[in-house]
């Protein structure tokens, strides 16, 4: 076997990894014959010493050259080349002829159905102009002043430790800051105990959601409804009761009726701009709805992630300012207002709940970036968030007049809507074209938008859309419009 | 009641929110006994209708006035200014006086118990020195050129779209990178559908574990072993069967007596520099956990966080890069390389797992932040990690042997440590000197050492440390050593 370590060269400087030297060092000598058919392999233990070189990586390289087709194991008998060897064409073995990959399947059981599984969506085309659910124009989002900030602050030493671990409730002076923004502007009675700086409003429903939920528990939500929340409840095994919804916000009504019957564990609600009919839950039901959960003893989860982009009037006070009992747990977020893939958020809590939360979510990623909690507080802290907001909040409010004045004189006919308050979307309902030909057709013509049927139920078809307004200029409304004209 | 309408006076303008200018006011005109006391207030909805304002806003301000004890709310009778006053002595009626704050506890029942409790640290103090449990050093992070690249891909159009929602798996940028990095470095053979890319390897662990897991089901883990690893087993409802961990690693005869007595789900293992005893799992054991899985199909999680910081010989291949059956889910990081804080790592399992990861990690936390993704990308096929690896490993080498020759030298008699072939800490057992007692010393004297007990069993007192080396430099280590030697 002295052959072995004759003809099998490692070059330790080469960028090839040393698995596939030895492996195409066989490959090599067994082409050229000088290892030969049916030859039998000392162990990879023998080898390795033979080499000089880890027993894994001798494994790696019988594993490649049985995959390759190259060698054969028999059972009690050891490892050989094969007598019959694969045809490849002649030539430099390269890394590309690598055949050995990870299995597709698992090797063990798990039940694959817990998973639910969630709409994947990849990066929005850039060719395309596109009718999106409603999200901000990130054209506009304040990333250069942000990483700036970041910057600034990474030079200054005593920042440096906010790059190590710890504070996985967030930085305190991100808190602080919020807090005292939250006082201010929301009424929100706040105190940084009482913060929990999470990654998007969704991470703040998924821990909330978490801590209150049992497998079985009933949680009761508006329909139609926000479908990303509806399925994290699921997800951790809840039942979810759906509550219709008017012009005022879920019916509180009905929501009676139920606790009258039956437990309810916990109420979801978006009380500005609901996913989707964008409507805003009335001062009277928010009223009524707080008194429901002291007298039943259910949480409500309000997720006021769309506060900030009212444009009407102001904003009506979260329930969260009310609550004097500890009902609401409030979500916030940030990525509406800087960018969705830049991913902050905020609960408001009872301290005791947000202690909760705070231990889930360290098990669940340790902590945030807190850097760059550090770098949001700063921009709060002079003034360019309140700035931004406003800069937005006129925009989007010139761009939903625009778009709504748009449907009405040119597609007046084929839809109907109600001018939304506030949040980036008309939600609109198509008459008689059928929306899944429209958004087949539009696709073809450079323009995407949904289908329709995201809502949709056993016993409703909704044949509408959210057409969102705000990360589109009037010049791309107007195309979009045009286009949509063209396929109705 | 036209003088609620003549007294009470809102200032749009004003930065102080509404409804503290409303309660501010009855408060006032109390004192001034323009409101007598015992007068009954109309509703809110009345006074709403008065002031002009949204209800919320009147019942925030009543919800004020009650907390600060001016007004009483009787059943049945309504509300009325109250007889007897607080005593506040005169003057400006600040925010500061504002005493509705949020609930110290839910007002909803949910079971506490279900979060188990994790140590929340916080950042570290700069004033003192710090033998952490090692964590590199952040000083050297190349946050600098993290940003500077961000920022650069932040004004390029085409990547403007990497602000939007997408892309839950991670940038196919990130992951094509990161898969062929994978290729060359540790001959693992994935490709972009085979990873995701997480927020460190926690977000790894919590993901995998949640998928395999279910309650009640076994995981082993190495003993001495990670806390937060078993914490996150025991958070998801699994039982932690504990394995002796010696100078090779998990003892496989043990795991395979049980494998032969009990059905295992899942075990956990840290290939390189097992937390804490600093022990890389040995070719072997590799090679015979492997065959385990396949015998007794059980998941591998292969927590490899520390693979670029072996400082002897080169690290060992990963398992995952020989299991052809589909049972190692491999978890890595970049948290060491880049910093703590600055929170990315990834999984690299069967497709169809990873498939159900990004599922649930969609339901989580939506998607990583997509820009910063891209930047990191950068850094790998610019060179920067590569580069900057290298630069750490070389750094750290030195302080390793610094520290352990300072041990030696200074402290030998007092206790006894192996030379750790990688990793960023020193795994020190303490001869006589109790530990816990040391830590206090210590402290007074500007050094943060733990006490020893972490990793404490019933059965088991270690009263052995982790002395984290690669964050201090040598001038840090010879001060901290020199503490240590006073408080023995």
């Amino acid at each position: 076997m002295n052959l072995i370590k004759q003809l099998i060269i490692i070059d330790a400087q080469s960028d090839t990894p040393v698995y596939i030297q030895i492996s195409n060092g066989f490959i090599q000598h067994i082409r050229q014959g000088r290892f030969k058919k049916g030859l039998k392999l000392p162990g990879s233990r023998k080898i390795a010493t033979l080499l000089q070189v880890n027993r894994m990586t001798v494994v790696a390289a019988l594993n490649e050259l049985d995959a390759q087709g190259w060698i054969e194991t028999l059972p009690r008998k050891g490892t050989f080349i094969k007598k019959i060897l694969p045809l490849l064409t002649p030539g430099k073995i390269t890394e590309e002829t690598r055949v050995f990959t990870i299995a597709d399947k698992t090797g063990f059981q798990y039940d694959e159905k817990r998973i639910i599984p969630i709409e994947l969506s990849d990066f929005p085309p850039t060719d395309k102009l596109i009718f999106n659910d409603g999200f901000p124009d990130v054209r506009i989002a304040p990333t250069e002043q942000l990483i700036k900030t970041m910057r600034r602050l990474s030079k200054l030493a005593f920042q440096k430790k906010y790059l190590m671990y710890g504070g996985a409730q967030g930085t305190i002076m991100l808190r602080e800051t919020l807090s005292a923004f939250l006082n201010e502007t929301r009424g929100l009675p706040s105190s940084s105990e009482n913060i929990l700086i999470t990654r998007g409003a969704q991470m703040g429903l998924y821990l909330a959601a978490s801590i209150i939920l049992k497998p079985g528990d009933v949680v009761i939500a508006g329909s139609p409804g926000y479908a990303a929340a509806n399925l994290t409840f699921r997800q951790l095994g809840a039942k979810v009761i759906h509550l219709p919804v008017d012009d005022k916000g879920i019916n509180i009504d009905t929501l009676e009726e139920i606790c009258q019957r039956q437990k309810i564990k916990m109420v979801y609600v978006i009380p500005h701009h609901h996913n989707p009919t964008t409507v805003t839950l009335s001062s009277e039901r928010r009223i009524r709805l707080l008194a429901l959960a002291a007298k039943y003893k259910f949480a409500i989860i309000e997720d006021d992630y769309d506060y900030d982009f009212h444009y009407s009037s102001k904003p009506i006070m979260p329930m969260a300012s009310l609550d004097r009992n500890g009902h609401v747990i409030y979500i916030g977020t940030f990525t509406k207002t800087l960018a969705p893939a830049i991913r902050f958020g905020f609960i408001v809590a009872p301290a005791s709940f947000i202690r909760s939360a705070t231990h889930l979510r360290k098990s669940i990623d340790t902590q945030g970036d807190s850097l760059m909690e550090n770098a949001i507080a700063e921009l709060y802290k002079d003034g360019t968030m309140a700035r931004h907001i406003k800069k937005s909040v006129n925009l989007y409010r010139e761009r939903r007049d625009h778009l709504c004045k748009l449907l009405q004189t040119e597609l007046g006919k084929h839809l109907s809507f109600d001018i939304p308050a506030g949040g980036m979307s008309v939600w609109t309902k198509f008459h008689k074209a059928d929306l899944s030909i429209v958004a087949q057709r539009a696709l073809k013509n450079g323009l995407i938008i949904r289908n329709g049927k995201d809502y949709d139920t056993d016993k409703v078809k909704y044949n509408s859309v959210r057409l969102g307004f705000a990360s589109l200029n009037f010049n791309e409304q107007e195309k979009a419009v045009r286009i949509l004209k063209t396929c109705l």
